[in-house]
């Protein structure tokens, strides 16, 4: 995978960059969203200005199957998302089961939550699921534990994560793409809050020589300058002709710390899931549309915003949906969420090229901080 | 209210007609879509083809309320909708509130199903009501009786409606529009399934010069038989150069024994409750897309349909949808399903205006009734 930097802040390590699919181009810094969001179309998605989507291997493996995907021409033509998708390994949602679950050197297995019936996850069968699904990026298994563990489980779990990408990396080596377009592979940097355990995971990864590279394990409770620290170590060792990618950040705030220390690729779940309690993100901060303060309030949820939702509709409107559990309501604050999320991140972009980022920042993060909307 | 009728089929009483109100030409026969119906917004149904919405007298005055709709400017301020708007009187919702609701000559005083709130309304308080709302075509409140009903009881609920169709007819006169359009009333006609008081009704309501007249108390589990018969009895005794609104038919074979017998709008939930069930209505018949049979099948809802769903998903992504929950499924069998009734309406239009209503109807009932897909 070719990744151009088109610009770099002088003050920070914020990139502009871009890199390419077979399904296009993607500017980054960027802001994934979940294929399926809520009430949202792949297509609802793009005229959002997404470039890239998220999808769920776990999910996409139990249901509808890979049987279907694979009938279907891959996911692309079975969701008719037309851009780019990179799917995570599972692994996430996997370990998210708790007791549902077993990890062994070899794999984890795990019961679906859809019906209890048993799997069994290796790094070899995400990489042929993976194939199978289409995805233009697909990420390795590894190992994610809990905040906070020691450091010996951290070694551990650092130590698998790094068995399993190069059993990942010699099965993408041996196996091509199913479809007529090209996949890449990331591998994903573990180690806890351990500096060393950091070093020696992205150091590993080195060797293996990914299309891409993740920083894996944050966004888990972490404090503010425990992941902003762990974030910069990696940045600082992995090679800048690469992507990296953030994986679960974050609140806006939190993108914006990735960002100046070199991350190019992020996803989360805030913006939606705040939209499904009626909290969305404006220029002057969160504003939860359910409060009796909006009832007869005629401006759009963001006046400095051109989502389809701020184009058409109030505050008072959409907090009506809400009250009367109307499900536009929850599809106007996720249009708008997911367009505030893409847009910080074309903003940043834009103000790095334009060399004024930190000026840029400064003058979001001061509007974003005043809560007085 | 100037209703043109364009074109009049030639073997039955289909009229093609238009009717303009100050937010635009209505073309009839119609189907009116309920203004916000699950996922999909006031401008969702304008890019699906829809001239007029309807909207419920009882939800808008319940929630959001009267104060907030007169701020934000009228209904179509306030949803967003560019198009004409019809509104109900609010009776139906009332009636089918069962034990929350007390008759009296006076009105109907009845207990809120968020709050428990007692409200009472008058024929006087609805033409009020619907004068805050804004609605371009309003309803008079009529008293809706179960089926099947005695003919006394019949009869009484007749000379009630009658009355407070004189009433309601009295305030209209007295007031004015609070915006900036011109308002329209519809009359009631009620009467059961007795022939002598439909007539009656009819009769009653001439007197009162109506700008349309709405059939109502049919739809209510009476056969096809009688709601012919009673339908076909109205619109022989209503004005030709008049509108006239069938509430609450119906299924598509419904639809067009009614426009057989000259009925020129319409309004019915089973569109979107049917898609919420996951039941959509095609060419070939109503399709089931939950069933096991459309797992691996990549071809669109209807296969004749060029709306959003048709035209960008598959069965098979649909049903996907529905089995893990999906909102988005649920929007685009709302979508389609919407989109095919608004079909059948413009579809049967054309054809009395190209003089072949007849045969289009036969070809359309054919393929409709092999339920082969």
């Amino acid at each position: 995978m070719k990744f151009v930097i088109e610009a770099q802040d002088r003050n920070t390590r914020a990139r502009a960059g871009l890199f390419e699919t077979d399904h296009g181009v993607v500017h980054t810094p960027i802001f994934m969203p979940v294929g399926t969001v809520k009430t949202l179309s792949p297509l609802d998605l793009k005229e959002n200005g997404a470039h890239i989507i998220l999808g769920n291997t776990y999910h996409l493996y139990l249901k509808p199957g890979l049987d279907i995907i694979l009938k279907a021409g891959g996911l692309h033509k079975f969701n008719g998302w037309p851009g780019s998708i990179l799917t995570d390994s599972g692994g996430f949602q996997v370990y998210s089961l708790d007791e549902l679950r077993q990890i062994s050197e070899e794999g984890v297995e795990f019961k679906s939550h859809w019906d209890g019936s048993t799997h069994f996850f290796s790094p070899e069968k995400v990489v042929d699921i993976q194939r199978t699904i289409g995805s233009d990026i697909m990420m390795v298994l590894d190992q994610c534990i809990a905040n906070p563990s020691d450091q010996e489980t951290a070694r551990k779990a650092h130590l698998l994560t790094l068995d399993w990408a190069r059993r990942s990396k010699k099965r993408f080596a041996e196996t091509c793409s199913l479809y007529d377009y090209r996949q890449f592979q990331f591998g994903i940097v573990q180690g806890g809050i351990y500096q060393d355990l950091r070093r020696e995971s992205v150091n590993g990864l080195l060797d293996l020589d990914f299309d891409g590279f993740a920083i894996g394990g944050l966004a888990v409770g972490e404090t503010q300058d425990v992941r902003n620290e762990m974030t910069e170590l990696c940045t600082d060792l992995l090679p800048q002709d690469k992507p990296r990618y953030l994986m679960g950040v974050g609140m806006p705030e939190d993108i914006l710390d990735a960002i100046d220390r070199g991350v190019d690729m992020f996803d989360c779940v805030i913006p939606t899931r705040n939209a499904r309690n009626g909290t969305v993100f404006t220029s002057n901060g969160k504003l939860v549309i359910r409060n009796a303060k909006y009832k007869q309030d005629f401006k759009p949820l963001d006046e400095t915003c051109g989502c389809y939702a701020c184009s058409n509709f109030s505050r008072a409107y959409i907090r009506h949906l809400f009250n009367v559990n109307e499900v536009l309501g929850l599809r106007l604050a996720t249009i708008h969420n997911i367009h505030f999320y893409l847009n910080i991140v074309r903003e940043a972009r834009k103000s790095i090229v334009d060399k004024n980022y930190i000026e840029w920042k400064k003058s979001f993060l001061n509007a974003f901080r005043t809560e007085s909307s």
